[in-house]
């Protein structure tokens, strides 16, 4: 019998899941749409079915240890998803409760940068750290905190929403209703709304100024970067200078030994990694200047969310 | 036999030190100089002499069952104080290796606002609380962050340094080099800067115009305000709101139940609490609102420090 933890990913559109060993290797994994059912209970019913599936596709006899889901919104502290702006099931979601009639082995619900934080802590490149920050670029930005190798979950189970840090208090209107937010500049959406305002701001020649707003990802700006389009590289100096600054007074609270950068945006690689150190090392006060390592994250990309939520389970045993 | 800890606090001008039960009530207490000695040798000497006859004082028999020290740049995982600039012992000062000649019970040293958030966890208002932060409102800002009913070292012990975290990039010139710190804002030197400010910019009447920069204290200006003098009354206005805002910064990092507010502007009452208060909530993303108490501190004021560096040995016994 191999034990196995199964993570759930809920998404928007999809909900991911997979069966992942102690090491973090994926054994199985599949989706189904997250927006299919009005209900939660109808969905936790086909979702239970679908996992019961995948774990028939494996050859091997697997004993299923526990249940850990990454889930926006999702709060610690009570298994609840709580209010999600982006699903379709409103108010308090008793998920780990309605768990408990197809599982008797735990079910232990976060938010999903949580989730990524715990993964990198588990399998990745925070083994053995004890104080990091775990920073999700994905469409908006998340964020995990790891004080004394457990994650920070305040009073209320909702602590580390460094995506809500303020920047700039007469910035960018932000989907939480206040404005300036550090996700409307750093995060994937962010840098696209950083390359619209230099076209608007400045004449310079570029091959951005051929992409609606909607067509444009943060994968093109990359590419254009790399052949040195100046607005996008302006973009990604911009918006490595307001992560780094803001990342700064991160490292005053909680004075970590590494910060990771995980998702799309990440993927940029130098693009990316060296404006931000840059702008974060500039404005660090002399005490904390060259000790907290800006890294990248080892958490494999596919099925990286998935893995890091079965890590709420492997944790649990270690 | 009574237990007691010897509790120190280590300032640039005097050194404190006392006797103090595991309630955090004061036994007894005394003060040195502390610029008397060049070197750390025979400041350590004539502090342990000190606090030995302080011991003879008491007429009971007294065991002492560790020293807590409480000093500017301590590090609680090294035992050192290093490169204070307000202090004359230069470079890193070995303080637990050194007090081990003279107490066979351990000595533990962190630095001051640390030491009060210990104390307040200890004996004061955040007894049954396990997320918290203290602020310490002196000459500059000073803070403690409480995570699951531990303090956040980070990776180097010197995290919680709040007095840095950024509130304006191009703004006032601060101690460490940097500017806009939030200390150069929200502290008793910090609110006589906005009271020159305004004298500079408002040509309203101010009995604030009868001081110059030296002789201004933050007692002075809360006098004032008291008396609605339009100057004073918009500094405590201006401070509450950078401190305002830059707490609602550190409640999406750690999501505390409380943030203590301690030291001499936090002694102005309601003129800061109020404004702070009012500003924090207006800028924190729904989900924070209206969870996280604003408290002043519930150590005594006379001897808080010493019992705040007392509090590390006895948290050692819970």
């Amino acid at each position: 019998m191999k034990d196995v933890a199964v993570g759930i990913d809920i998404g928007a559109t999809y909900t991911k899941f997979g069966l992942v060993d102690e090491k973090g290797n994926s054994i199985a994994a599949d989706l189904i749409s997250t927006t299919k059912h009005e209900e939660i209970d109808p969905f936790m019913k086909e979702l239970h079915e679908a996992i019961q599936n995948l774990i028939k596709t494996i050859d091997s006899e697997l004993n299923v240890i526990g249940v850990g889901v990454g889930a926006p919104n999702g709060n610690y502290y009570t298994g609840t998803i709580e209010y999600a702006p982006n699903l379709k099931w409103k108010g308090l979601v008793q998920f780990c409760e309605i768990s408990k009639k197809y599982y008797d082995k735990p079910t232990i619900l976060t938010n999903d940068a949580n989730a990524a934080a715990i993964g990198e802590m588990v399998y990745g490149g925070a083994k053995n750290m004890k104080n990091f920050v775990e920073i999700t670029l994905g469409t908006g930005l998340g964020s995990g905190i790891v004080v004394n190798g457990e994650l920070v979950y305040g009073h209320d189970g909702f602590a580390g929403e460094l995506g809500h840090v303020t920047y700039d208090y007469n910035g960018r209107t932000c989907g939480c209703g206040r404005k300036g937010c550090l996700e409307t500049y750093a995060s994937a959406t962010g840098i696209k709304r950083t390359v619209f305002e230099l076209l608007a701001s400045s004449t310079a020649k570029s091959a951005l100024r051929n992409y609606t707003f909607d067509d444009l990802t943060a994968a093109m700006i990359s590419k254009e970067a790399e052949k040195d389009d100046p607005i996008a590289k302006e973009a990604f100096e911009f918006t490595g200078r307001v992560l780094g600054l803001k990342l700064a007074d991160t490292i005053a609270h909680t004075s970590p030994e590494a910060i990771f950068l995980f998702g799309g945006l990440a993927n940029a690689g130098d693009l990316i990694f060296e404006p931000t150190k840059r702008h974060m090392e500039n404005h660090l006060m002399p005490i904390f200047k060259n000790k907290t390592q800006l890294l990248s994250s080892q958490l494999q990309a596919e099925n990286a969310a998935v893995a890091g939520a079965s890590a709420l389970i492997w944790k649990e045993r270690k």
